[in-house]
């Protein structure tokens, strides 16, 4: 092995392989980076077994590779990092010593490292886009909203396994993607390309791993996803991502979304968001529940706790209905308001101790229901 | 109990106060700041019985106070000081509503919050700095600089009780400022104003609180330090922190700064760091230790755990005596290289397994001592 590659490039890869690379493994190889380098390019594949990552260095972009010699070895992903980070200069150098022993170097700095035999390293079958046939493409900025405005309504206990990912589902050619925590729902509804209509698909994505995808998409111009039952790949520029699919049914939520109501209030988000926001300390039992009484020309939000208690007085736009009394988290009707991120926010009630609709009075793309609480005066 | 206060100022204070407040405390009313509010002033008092904080609000500077009513309330640390931070308003009003139930309000945001009673806080007895007669000024920049070039040498373990913090020692008019964890000495010396001369002391302050006044101080004109054997006051402007000595000696440590050495070496400081940074992720045992080979050109580098090697070639600006080769942490030669933030370090040393001696060639004020450590090749 022996080749030299532009810091910057190697860099950013090694950045973005290292966060499937797992740091409690029985295999040792897996808390490694292995470096598969060939003639003309290197990939490098990391993997924790629940998510694994493939990038491709390569110039075709642009010049940033010189293979001298081929080979491959897998190196432990802390040291690999740091060093690939403190070498000087603006190319690094890699040469095989002897066996898995290497030197790495840049102008003045040099580090040798005991690296692992890459015939350790476990095979990952990852999907080849081109022959699949269970794909679709979402842009990057589309893949990213949708995951932002549900992912953070999953379940952080663990107790009911479907409810720790995000569902995605499609049917006629509407995406529907949904999260839950059994007290709140996001659910997010778009119609995908044309040449979508056929695929028909219904699998949940583990929300840990899915976080830190979204992470990497952002900037991505399009994404390519493909998926079989066990798992699901993310294919963007020179990256794919592979994590597993949660192994249980999603529970059906159809029934919670109705198109009815008795009470319809309408507000401003951001004097919302600041009203909420100002009695979040005050947290009985770990948790800051508000209650919100509704009438025709404010909203009182009261809040409490042993020892102190808080008022907000907050005007209303618009009000249909009896006055209403209804309290509830208040970080989840935060974590609604901000997913929609729109101006004024339309809640709408259906009783005070029925799950209430939270979400753009303008736009049924994206639904926020949060259960109420029952509180005790 | 009625009063209304500048937001921002009452903030700025609250800010200071908490840090002085016990968050395990037998004693329920020290997790409170204490209000005393007088027809012209508050005073904020906080305590973790350590260390003890002592603010006065009033009209001296401008206009920020207008009390109604005079009285004395101890308000939970947490609560108050998101209140403040959270209500609405520039201005904030405070109200008792019965007995120690008061009320909180800006515009549109209220809060009504149980206190405690004035009378159930100890009394805490800060130096009257007009009468003491122990007592010196330094400049807030001067203060901070001396700390801030020492402090990081204490000792983290606390086995050694004196070590946890930093000695100042004056005799002649000269102040000696030392800190130490046994494996390394900071020692700066300066000289007192001349009304100080008669001034002799022997104290030493706990690091972790030092470091908390550091940070209040640094923006103060002038500090004012007052003391007797069981605590010192620092005063400025219009804040008062008072901290407990520490009650052991600490060791004389005068025989260890010598002015022979063997060889002296002089190295850009910028270059020096870096390359020691570079090498900063290889621990063997939890620690960075690097070997220097010094001799006429150059200081070889290195640097080896386990499973790699990190080797650096330095040149030098000047050296005299015989080549040497010298192991020590390097993060102990980081600090020191810091420390004393100069664009070049002096190393002098008097034999491998002895005490070298860093700091600038042309300035004895600050000296920082490392002991080599013992390696085995």
């Amino acid at each position: 092995m022996n080749f030299k590659i532009n810091k910057k490039e190697l860099l950013d890869a090694l950045n973005i392989s290292s966060k499937a690379v797992s740091s409690t493994t029985p295999l040792p190889t897996l808390s490694g980076i292995k470096f598969e380098i060939k003639n003309d390019h290197i990939n490098l594949i990391s993997s924790d077994s629940n998510i694994s990552i493939l990038i491709v260095l390569d110039n075709k972009e642009k010049e940033i590779l010189t293979v001298e010699q081929e080979g491959e070895i897998v190196i432990d992903s802390k040291y690999i990092l740091e060093i690939v980070r403190k070498t000087d200069g603006d190319i690094i150098n890699f040469e095989t010593l002897d066996g898995d022993y290497i030197k790495i170097f840049g102008i003045n700095s040099e580090y040798k490292i005991n690296g692992m035999s890459g015939n350790d390293y476990p095979t990952i079958a990852f999907n080849d886009i081109e022959s699949a046939t269970n794909k679709f493409v979402l842009s990057g900025a589309e893949f990213f909203n949708i995951v932002n405005q549900t992912i953070f309504a999953c379940s952080q206990s663990g107790i009911k396994v479907a409810l720790t990912g995000v569902n995605f589902k499609a049917e006629n050619g509407i995406l529907e993607v949904k999260a839950s925590d059994s007290y709140r729902l996001a659910f997010k509804k778009i119609q995908l390309a044309d040449e979508y209509k056929e695929l028909n698909f219904n699998f949940t994505i583990p929300a840990k791993y899915l976080g830190d995808i979204t992470h990497s998409v952002s900037l991505a111009q399009n994404i390519t996803i493909t998926f079989d039952n066990q798992k699901v790949d993310f294919s963007f520029s020179n990256i794919n991502i592979q994590t597993r699919l949660i192994d249980d049914v999603f529970p059906d939520a159809s029934k919670l979304i109705s198109n009815t109501y008795t009470q319809k209030v309408l507000i401003n988000s951001k004097e919302l968001l600041n009203a909420i926001d100002r009695t979040s300390f005050i947290k009985s039992e770990g948790k800051n529940i508000i209650k919100m009484d509704i009438n025709n020309d404010s909203i009182l939000i009261t809040s409490n706790d042993q020892i102190s208690s808080s008022f907000e007085k907050l005007p209303i736009i618009s009000f249909e209905g009896e006055p209403i009394e209804v309290s509830c988290s208040g970080k989840y009707l935060i974590d609604a308001v901000k997913a929609l991120d729109c101006e004024e926010t339309c809640l709408t009630f259906s009783g005070n101790l029925k799950p209430f609709i939270v979400k753009n009075e303008n736009d049924d793309s994206l639904i926020q229901i949060i259960s109420p609480v029952r509180t005790y005066k």
